[in-house]
This record gives structure tokens, sequence and C-alpha cells, in this order.
């Protein structure tokens, strides 16, 4: 038996990979709503099921919040641990969508065949192209290529609240001596990819009182302090006319980018026109003093994720509304320290806020960025594989969005987390419409198998 | 017979004239909700039928909006008209209600009875005390007291779109001697008050697009503008420091207070820290060159009634949002003009749009500020009659709402509008938990019954 073999299966397998994923895709495992529990939990189930089916003994974890799924096959060989998360975004606003978003489809594009559904990419249709991997070399091999433990989370879209004590609780469970991560695009939708580089996350939700009841503007108005006016003067001096995040202490440990990964960058030619293009904007709206690259992986950046208050409906309401609402992120490079920040900008807040209102907040998740050492020979066989997939050279590269689970496994285990997907800039993930390419699907399948015969060394006799 | 038999009946007759009202409170005539249509409809119709009942012809007259409904009584003496709205106010957020609005309920409180529901005050109860009084004195009299006109609108909680049309189409039918109106409160919710300056209303809505699909804040944050942050940016520059609009020329036509007007209101001796503490607030919003009763009655506003743009739900989603809303209205005096207003502040908010996003505005209503003349001896008599029922001096005051309606009759019809009104302060119009003083509607029916003797000299044989 060689590669060539499992490779030859996982093409053969492919309509029924598909159909895997889609019975996955058709359970709404929307994490941050609690109306979807029960969907969490039956989405846990699927993937024990589908565990088992591989001969993995696998088993639920309860958590405060939604179930750890964790399984493991023994083997020999390296250790790797495989992550991923069942949970997927929300789907509103759902009038966008053009069919159900839980009712997942094939399509044929002008672009060719994508799976159309929440979480097709993120992270469902990702996860599986390990899963299809491990399930192909299985029925070549008879057993999986190593030793493997798999580690799935129900609450990556909703700040991963358990997944800390979690994973300080079970640390020599989750030891092992590579993590295999699949929640990743590869860059500018052609290059496969390794992301070394990724921004945290701080997210913060305030609520600004001033009246204790909602007024009439004609009797009230020019009297009584308007929240809203309060709200979008604070967000509106978040940025000042440079782009730079007006957050006292902001850029407190953000390192500037070494000259090695700044001309690796300048190498990779990026095309932010094209890029912006695709989404219909033109201008990079981040520091103005700073490349695109750098604005999209490098440097902080802060974001007004929501914001309501007041008559939102049909027709006009002259109302002083008593409350005003934002949900705001940051996304953290370097050293910036998610506490400090957060305690920096309440502080903000509240020397913005007049005397006569009042503010409270509510925290969301807060994770510190990560930068990954590519030392381990493991990484240039990686990328070695990948290159052969594909048929372009592969690249190590940052990414812009914030997988804390990374972080948390260098900081809390001990373990290098290697971090390969195969999502295209337009697969819209957390918007309507999401897709992902039946290509990344297949090749992402093949990926894994070069990948893990690369890594282990598992030669054909 | 006396003005003094028309009192003592409508004291004895105070539970049917209630009844009346809750029947007319159980019809939810949301006029600016289209849903709402039909109990809009169902509203002129109780109208239409009450006026029947006073011996008054009467109809419902269609528009291309919710209808109206004019009703004539012939008689001697002055011709009146009274005009009130039969439409409310939309009830959201319903969750702040204590109970159902359109299930009206009589309440005993500490500060007495109230009848309690959406629309209580605005404008069915109000419109109420008018039509109690003329049953009260037909009953005595056997017929109204003079020629009056009846006229009342369903779309004054949504701009009076068809309003003007009308008023042209029907000048002469809808000419009298004097114009009552019904729809303004007492000055500090205890001196009975004739309202004789009026701000008027210019109300804007405003869509910003950034990227054209909603995106990942993690991939494309810091390169893609968020439509959100252009958003409170502009609205958070609405007003200076100072608490002055910054909308440019939006001060152009306003005038300086009279001396004689500020003396006045200087005897009023108005107390803001009692007025903003009932609604938990301590310090006057506005300009702060100005006292707080100018803020409220003679000096321009701007309030965000509205904000909407991203993710609003329960938990966190890192969304830069396609596009972000708001709901704006401007208060307007003297001859600061609507449409160049409009005119400046699309302007304006033009400049400050990143070049690659866009703005669409939608108009609400435009009406100018009014000022009433009280030559008329009229006003005076109507003084009068207010001091004796309510046993403290009426006065002559502004307000800082806007009834269009009262310039229309100035300028289309040429006739002068005289605002009487029985609101407290804290009848939360426009907010949950609307009430109207059971004080307010009985005092106010003897009010009318005092007005309309005092006018036709109908004095008893």
């Amino acid at each position: 038996m060689t590669l060539d073999a499992v490779l030859a299966r996982i093409d053969a397998d492919l309509p029924h990979s598909t159909d895997r994923l889609l019975e996955l895709l058709r359970i709404p495992s929307i994490s941050t709503d609690p109306a979807f529990r029960d969907h969490c939990q039956t989405a846990a189930d699927w993937l024990v099921a589908d565990l088992a089916s591989l001969g993995v003994t696998a088993e639920k974890r309860a958590t405060p919040g939604h179930p750890m799924v964790v399984g493991h096959a023994d083997g020999d060989g390296p250790h790797l641990l495989f992550y991923g998360h069942y949970d997927v975004q929300p789907v509103d606003p759902l009038d966008l969508w053009d069919r159900d978003p839980f009712d997942p489809e094939i399509q044929d594009t002008p672009k060719g065949k994508v799976i159309r559904a929440r979480g097709a990419n993120d992270d469902k249709g990702q996860l599986m192209t390990f899963l299809e991997a491990c399930r192909a070399w299985k029925a070549e091999y008879g057993t999986l290529p190593c030793r493997i433990t798999f580690f799935f989370e129900g609450e990556e879209e909703c700040g991963s609240p358990s997944l800390v004590p979690f994973m300080q609780e079970n640390k020599a469970e989750l030891k092992s001596d590579l993590v295999l991560i699949c929640d990743t695009a590869m860059f500018e939708s052609r290059v496969p990819s390794i992301v070394t580089m990724l921004r945290g996350l701080l997210g913060e939700e305030l609520t600004i009182t001033g009246p204790d009841m909602d007024l009439h503007s004609g009797f009230f108005g020019g009297m009584a302090m308007n929240p809203i006016r309060v709200l979008t003067k604070i967000l509106g001096d978040l940025h000042d006319e440079t782009g730079r995040v007006t957050v006292p202490g902001f850029y407190d440990g953000v390192p500037e980018l070494p000259d090695a990964i700044r001309q690796q960058w300048q190498g990779l030619a990026f095309d932010h026109g094209t890029f912006l293009g695709d989404v219909g904007l033109s201008l990079p709206a981040g520091e103005q003093d700073r490349t695109p690259v750098e604005m999209m992986w490098s440097r902080p950046t802060c974001d007004i994720n929501g914001i309501w208050g007041g008559y939102t409906g049909e027709g006009f309401k002259t109302v002083i509304p008593s409350k005003a609402h934002a949900k705001i992120s940051f996304r953290l490079v370097g050293d910036q320290d998610p506490q400090k920040i957060r305690e920096s900008f309440r502080a903000m807040v509240q020397d913005a806020l007049p005397a006569d209102c009042k503010v409270a907040f509510k925290d969301h998740s807060a994770g510190p960025a990560s930068i990954t050492e590519t030392n381990d020979p493991a990484f240039e066989a990686a990328r070695a594989a990948l290159t052969q997939e594909w048929g372009i050279a592969a690249a190590y590269v940052g990414c812009g969005g914030s997988i804390p689970i990374a972080g948390y496994f260098q900081d809390i285990i001990g373990t290098t987390p290697m971090l390969v997907g195969f999502g295209k800039d337009d697969d819209q993930i957390h918007s309507p419409n999401e897709k992902y390419d039946m290509e990344s699907f297949h090749k992402g399948i093949r990926s894994w198998a070069r990948i893990l015969d690369a890594l282990t060394e598992r030669r054909p006799t």
C-alpha cells in the first residue's frame, strides 16, 4: 500500500464524505443562543458516534456550558492531537440567506461546486477534512497512522467560557507532541498556508442609561441627556483621524514587525484592491501609516460589532430612550494585555460619561495574541506535503482572526499548535450564505492524508 | 339652567365618560405600523358613531393613509373647530409595560387615580375631554353651545403625511373663527396653560453602507471600514462640547427671546432639578449658555431617536456589518427652515463619509415652529375660565413638542389655534405605561365646559 492508495480511496469515497458532512451541517448547533442548547448536544453526540466508526474511543464530557468531545486512538509514532469546534455562528439576518442555513445543499457556481450552509466552512467542513482523511487511512491500513487524540469544542463561537478550566483540569490527557487545528484559510484563496501569527480578541458590551424611562423628545429634548448621543460620542471617538485606536495604553505591547517577516509579507504581493473590491470597498480603513497586510495580521483593531437603542421599527418615534447599547471587540497582537485594555476602555467610557448618566459593562471573551515557533521539523514536513497537494509553494502566514485555543495549547498544555486550513476569502463565514468550496473539502482531506503521511513517516511496506 | 348645572352633570356622568374613553383606548390604533391599519379604521368609525350620539353629522374621509373624521354641528355664536388625533404611538419596548397597553385600567396610585393605557393622554384622553364637555352641554341645553366643526386625524404620530393635502383641498369646510386643540400639558403638572409657542420638527433616517455583505471582523478588521464606526463618528459630532448642534447654518433664523417673554418665564420659577429628577437625571443637557426653560421651549435641538446595526442579540458575534442605521429628529424654533436644515444635514453626512461608503436618506416629517398671537379676546376669556376651574392663575407658555397642525391652521386656513391641554409631566406619553390622571380627565372636561361657556357667552336665561 502507498499514500497513493489512500488518496485514491479519498477520491472514490468523496460522495460519502460529503453526505456525512451534510448530516452534521443539518444540526443547528448555534452555541451563543440558549434556544439551541439541545442541538449542541446532538452535534456532540454525532461526533462521538462518528469517532466510534473510526475505532476511536470517544465520549461527551460535560462542562457548565456545551460539552466537549474527547477521543483517543492508540498507535505508534508521534502523538498528535486534532482540535475542531462543532458549534456555529448565529444565522441572522436570516432574510439575507438564499435558503435555510441548516438545509445544506451542493450548488454549482461559476467558480465550481460549493457546499452551502451555516458551518459549511466554520468549522464543520474544516474539521471533517481531518476525520475523512483518518477514515480513508483506516480503510487502507486498518488503523490510524499514529496515536491521535481528538478534541472538539462546542463554545468556540461564544467565547469558549468552559475551555480554559477544562484544559487546566485535563492537562495530562490533552498532552501530545503536536496539535493540529483546522479553522483557518488559504492565503488569497489559493496559497496553501500554515498560520503562525494570530490576533487575540477582547469582547465588551456596554449599556448607557440616561433617563430612567423613555421620554418624549419634544417635551424633554434639549433638557434630558439622550444616551444614544452619549454612546455615539464615545464610540465616535474610539478612532482618531489617522485610524489609531484612542483607548489609553492600547498600543502597549504591540511589537514592530521583524524585518524578515516584513520582507516575506512583501513577497506575497497582497493586492488589497482585489481583496476589498470583493466586498464592495476600496480603502484600507486601519492605521494609515501601515500596509494593508499589517492592518490585517499584525496590528490591533477596534470594531463595533453591534449597536442598538431607541425606536428601530417602521416609521418614526420621537423618543429619547432610557438606554443605548453596543458590542465592541478589540483584536490584539503581540503582548497586548486583554485585561489591562478592558480596564482602560472602561475607565475611558466612565470619564466621558455625563455625571447623571450610568454605564454597565458585560464581559465577553478575552484572549491574547499568539505567535507560533516553526522550529519543529513537522512544520517543514507539513509545508512540503501541502505544496505537493496544491502545486503552489505553501506559506507561513499571519491571520487577523482570533483562535485563542492556539495560545491555550502553548500556555496551558505546553504543546505547539500547527494551524492548517482550506477556507477561501469568499466563504462568508459569520455571514449569510456561508459556503465551503468542494475543492477545499476534497483537497483538504487529501492534504491531511499527505500531512499525516509526512509526520508519521509511515511509508508503505 | 346655569353653567353649574353642566358642571354637576359632568361630575355625575364621570363614570360613563370614563367607560367611553376606555372603549376608545381598547382600539390599538398605532398609525406608524402598517399591521395596525384596520384598527385605525375602527378608531375612526368609533369617533363617527360617538359624534352621531352628540347629534353631529360626521363621516370618515378617505386619504392615501389613515382616514380623517370630520363632523359639523350647526349653532349660533362663534364658529369653533376642535382638532384631535385618534392614532397612538407604538408600544415597544413592550416588556417594560406593566400590562397590555390596549387593556386600559383605572389604577389607584399615591398621587390619585390614573387611567393606564397607550393613548390615555396622547391623544385619546385629551380629545375625549372636549367630547364629554359637549355631551354634558347637550344633555342640559339640548344643543351644543355654538356652531362646532370636529376634525380628527389618524396620522399625527407618523408625521401627518395626508394632513396638508387634505387641509388644502378642504379649506372652506375647515374654516372657523377659532381652532381648539387639546394635545398639550399643564405647566409643571399644576398650572393650567395655553401654549402659544411650539417647536417645529424635522425627521431624518439614514443608512450607511460599508462592505456589501457582513464580514468577519477577524479577517477584515483593520482593513474594511465598519459602517457603525462611520455612523457613530458622524452622530457623535452632531453636538459640540457646549451642547450646540453642529449642522452648518442650523441656527439661522433662531430668534433671541423677547425680554417680555424672558421675564414671564423667569416668573414661572421653573425647577429643573425636580423636572429632571422625576426621570432620573439632574443636568440640563442643551446649550450650556441657555436657561433650562429656554432649552425646552425656545431653543432648537437634535436628538437621535433610534440607532441599530450589526449583531444585537444574546452573546457575541464578531461581525463587521454591511449597514448601520439611525433615526434623527431636529426640534425647530423661530424661522428655521426645515428643508434647508435637511439639505445641510445631508451634505454634512456626505462630507464625513469615507469615499468607499454610501449613505441613503429617508424623509420623515418636516414642519416649522409656530408662535400664536393672543390678541383675540377669546384667549383672555379662556385663560379666566381655566383659572376658575383650577384655582391657579392660568399661563401662556411655550412647549418643546411639535404640533404642526397649529401652524397649518394659521398658514393654510388662516385661523388662530388655541392649545389647551391637561397632561402631566409624568404621563409617560410615547413611553411604556402611559397614563392620564383621572383629575386631568375630570377637570379637563369641566375646563372645556367653562371655556365653551366663556367663548359663547351663552348665559343661562
